[in-house]
């Protein structure tokens, strides 16, 4: 039986007709590419993860990366993934042809990214920390900088990390210690540890190139006084050779799910020879290493949408094999005489089911919007570029967290559909349960993107993104509102459109009067509220898309149609009504979590 | 340092105030109890826990239980854990005198329950079900039966089972095939399998009672031909000694979590040797197998609340240790030139630390109010005696679902706050996240649960159940309107009250017209919504007492007050609303779930 971990058909919609990919098509820089050629290549990594990703899934569980005489090692497969991924273009498809790259749209990457994740969650941060550290060194980076590391990582044979946690100061970036020592011929000694390092060591490539954010030893305090360098595990002598860099594997972390993916302690400079290079200019590391963050948190919002929709198939797959119980018949009784049906005829387990449904294709939806708002900052120009740009800051902390968030909860249905074989070994929801769960931490917790959603991607230049994001909800409400079948759903997104306009006067009247703690106490339950929205608009958006194609008529359009049509109507009488819940808290003015009291 | 893992402040504020333990005493039931022998039991089952239990739970998650040589083997500890339990009389403590009993209060006993299993939920199974088995055979068996099983079983020589599950029926217990032919002695050849049997096996018992469910060979279909007998793993011959009887452990069920439960499939009768003796009459096995399976659902809400309790105070010590991050300046800034400051300092942090709070506390006193409810049932008579039962059954799947439900996120939101530390090994967070996924499956699913709550414990008896729960809060509300401070909580309250009713007002038309698939579609959205109702009960009972005690004066009951009223601030503010989105969603029409189109 053909393996089943995401729906080809469902992304072909999202990409070619609710994200509109052959729009992207028009500008000079995606000229090359048509529906065909993407075709071919969505293809072909589909089959690259049928045979060297999903099947590999559980053993890596099962064998998970350890530490061994100061070394990492993770599964075999993962050596023959990383080849094959570079073969494939994995790692450089978003670069520029001048770097050897294919030069494909984010949209294609991100939806390239969806079949890897849904396969195995263990593998695709090792191509994508890759493709993301070069990324910056390309943005970012002088000529002899690209010229010495970006052509190795393109081709896989160096891998790419981000270097920025460390024990003591964890989402902290501001309490970094890693210290840098200039040195006479402008390169930098590096002394510190970083710990989390997703990738940071293994033993399937010759170099390991650590995009490091530490403190020039004469810098100001705070964020203010980071720098970003470049720290290879190994360096190159004037002759080419490598050399070793004093860069020390000190242990792998033993988690709780995604086992196969190595987590790294480092440390950098034990004996004094650990050499750097800054990459731009001093002091300016942390806003050059928000353009990666900023990719690695849409990257977790797609890897959290994908693990989701693997154990969505897994559920209903089970669902429609098992058969247990009967239906209740007309006395309010099961009739016993009946043979047992297949679980998923039982109301409770396909609400379960389309729950899963609406938070793994709103989510998916969702990132493929992000990812098509970072192609037009990237390809168009004047007003059009900024306000791609506006958007994606404003739905980034969103497209991070929903996914992870509703993910963990999307995954527990799944689990619980399975009854108590959800919870043995002898099926994978337990993996998966496991696997998400780290979504919610990665790249900067819930918290910490809550904070950033209310505190500066909502107020930011007067509100000018969330001015963008009304007005992309009004015209695809105006459109729903043509629709016989959509118009109700058209008239609840603009009272919740509205109920959101109205918690947002409220919050900034605690701005306004410089109470900021005020203001931002419950930002984790304004990003609940207001992602629901968010995944509303999608869920809209996607429904449009399906009744157009509906209307001009074939019947397997028909039918798919019906299934976007559930998903909107599941999300609107489950889902959106929690806004409700959320309003009566963001403005209820007891703030006690403010208070000196207890706990503490 | 001392482990921490529940709160005895607060568990004698709960046995003794809040449930009103003292006034049990009055019955002859219980009349040879005093406060003061109460509380020389908890100290003492403490101060096993401490040095026998809590020492022990990583290292069982590590080790897990085993099948080797068609054996369960456990961790070693386990059996020195059944010894003294047995000696401390924890799996007699509940029964009469003349069973060699402690003839203790339920109340009591679920007080115990909830210190055994914060400190290790590995290990509480193994007396508690030998204890339910063991009173099974006590309320229903022969003298001849109660004789033979229950003094060895009391001793914790023998061991007792739930044998329910089989691998093709599941929940559907209906569909149950393991099949008893009744022998010239009176006595059945037990032929069958069930899964899933806690404890069903390992080193450390002489004997294993397996109170099983069977079909007497001619009996009729469904769960009115169901009779239940007790399975001995071994049998005892005239001479007095054990041979063997015919049950074969066929292997053990690796698990997500609470890895050192044993987990055992069972083969009865495989040589045509395997003898079983009914217990009561025949054809009503399930009726009788409800009183164990109401008391074990009880024991998974206790385990579930506890659970989420040694999690929240591993939170709480970590949030208390680490220092990371500042609060927010008048600015609206971080002050960098500030140390960083405990983590229990950042709102966010508290959120979550009085999430956890108000589910495990509220979990608490709703698990110790049904077992009150037992006592009274138990030991009074008349009205009261037809009252209690009639509030425990309506409250049982609550009490069995809210700690399991909202336990997970809580010990989620417990992981959540250690950051990327809480996802690894290193902390104990990740197991209790493992450990407490399968009480929303144990004893019933939450669906199950969800459908015995809304289509029988509501409807009973023309609501009279609903009626007594409306009685109880009033008479909690009456209380708090009379405190200035309480008031305003009292009187919504009463809004959630009208709100249930309006509900359930809603819902009863479709019963009425006979259409139960849409009066049930929704029953776990109504299972949310009620039990949210009912722990903010829990809570305002809770806070009437608090203030109570701080009325009356001392400081420590002052500063203990200000933490319940914390709880009921928090609760009614992030909790209770939730309410209001749960009637918009059982309010709507739209039964999506109820169409058969996809998911399918």
């Amino acid at each position: 039986m053909e393996n089943v971990y995401f729906n080809p058909e469902l992304l072909r919609f999202l990409l070619f007709q609710v994200h509109d990919l052959s729009e992207l098509f028009k500008y000079d820089h995606y000229h090359d590419l048509d529906e065909d050629s993407v075709q071919i290549l969505l293809d072909s990594v589909k089959s690259f993860a049928d045979q060297e990703l999903y099947p590999f899934f559980r053993q890596m569980d099962e064998s998970p990366a350890r530490f061994e005489n100061g070394k990492i090692l993770v599964h075999p497969q993962i050596g023959k993934i990383i080849r094959k991924g570079a073969e494939l273009g994995l790692i450089s498809s978003q670069f520029e042809y001048k770097y050897g790259g294919m030069q494909l749209p984010v949209l294609v990457h991100y939806a390239l990214l969806h079949i890897l994740d849904a396969a195995n969650n263990n593998v695709s941060g090792y191509l994508g920390l890759t493709s993301g550290a070069a990324n910056l060194i390309t943005s970012f980076g002088s000529t002899k900088l690209i010229e010495t590391f970006v052509p190795q990582m393109l081709q896989g044979n160096w891998m790419g990390t981000m270097a920025l946690t460390e024990p003591q100061a964890g989402s902290s970036l501001s309490d970094i210690t890693t210290t840098a020592y200039l040195q006479s011929d402008q390169s930098y000694k590096i002394v510190g540890q970083k710990i989390f390092i997703s990738g940071g060591d293994h033993q399937f490539a010759e170099n390991f190139v650590h995009l490091t954010l530490a403190r020039i030893s004469d810098a100001p305090a705070g964020t203010k006084g980071i720098s970003l360098f470049v720290v290879p595990s190994r360096r190159m002598e004037a002759d080419g050779t490598l050399v070793d860099n004093d860069v020390i594997t000190a242990g792998e972390i033993n988690k709780l799910g995604q086992r196969g993916y190595a987590t790294t302690h480092l440390i950098f400079g034990e004996h004094s020879d650990c050499i750097g290079w800054l990459v731009g200019e001093p002091h300016k590391g942390l806003s050059y290493m928000f353009k990666m963050m900023n990719e690695a948190r849409m990257s977790v919002g797609v890897s959290a949408a994908s693990m989701a929709t693997a154990a969505y198939y897994a559920s209903l797959l089970y669902a429609g094999q098992r058969k247990q119980g009967r239906p209740i018949g007309a006395g309010g009784r099961k009739e016993i005489e009946q043979e047992p049906v297949l679980i998923n005829k039982h109301a409770d387990v396909r609400r379960m089911l389309l729950l899963q449904k609406v938070i793994c294709e709103g989510s998916l939806s969702l990132v493929l919007e992000c990812a098509r708002l970072t192609d037009i900052h990237r390809v168009s120009g004047g007003e059009a570029k900024e306000e791609a740009l506006l958007l994606l800051e404003l739905l980034t902390p969103v497209v991070k967290t929903y996914p992870s968030e509703m993910g963990i909860i999307s995954i527990s249905n799944g689990l619980q559909i399975l009854g108590g074989y959800g919870y043995t070994a002898d099926f994978v929801l337990q993996q998966y349960y496991r696997d998400i769960r780290i979504t919610s931490i990665y790249e900067g917790t819930t918290g910490i993107q809550s904070i950033d959603l209310l505190g500066r991607k909502i107020p930011w230049q007067g509100g000018a993104a969330l001015a963008l994001l009304r007005k992309e909800i009004n015209s695809v409400v105006d459109i729903a509102r043509q629709d016989m079948i959509l118009s109700p759903y058209a008239e609840k997104m603009k009272d919740y459109v509205r109920l959101n306009d109205k918690i947002l006067d409220h919050l900034s009247q605690f701005a306004k009067a410089g109470e900021y703690e005020k203001y931002l106490a419950d930002a984790s339950i304004f990003m609940e509220f207001f992602s629901t929205l968010i995944i509303g608009w999608q869920w809209l958006k996607m429904a449009v898309k399906a009744r157009k194609n509906e209307n001009q008529g074939h019947a397997p359009a028909v039918n798919f149609s019906l299934e976007i049509l559930d998903g909107l109507r599941f999300y609107f009488k489950y889902e959106m009504p929690k806004m409700i819940a959320g309003a009566e808290t963001l403005t209820n003015t007891d703030f006690i979590t403010l208070d000196k009291v207890k706990p503490n």
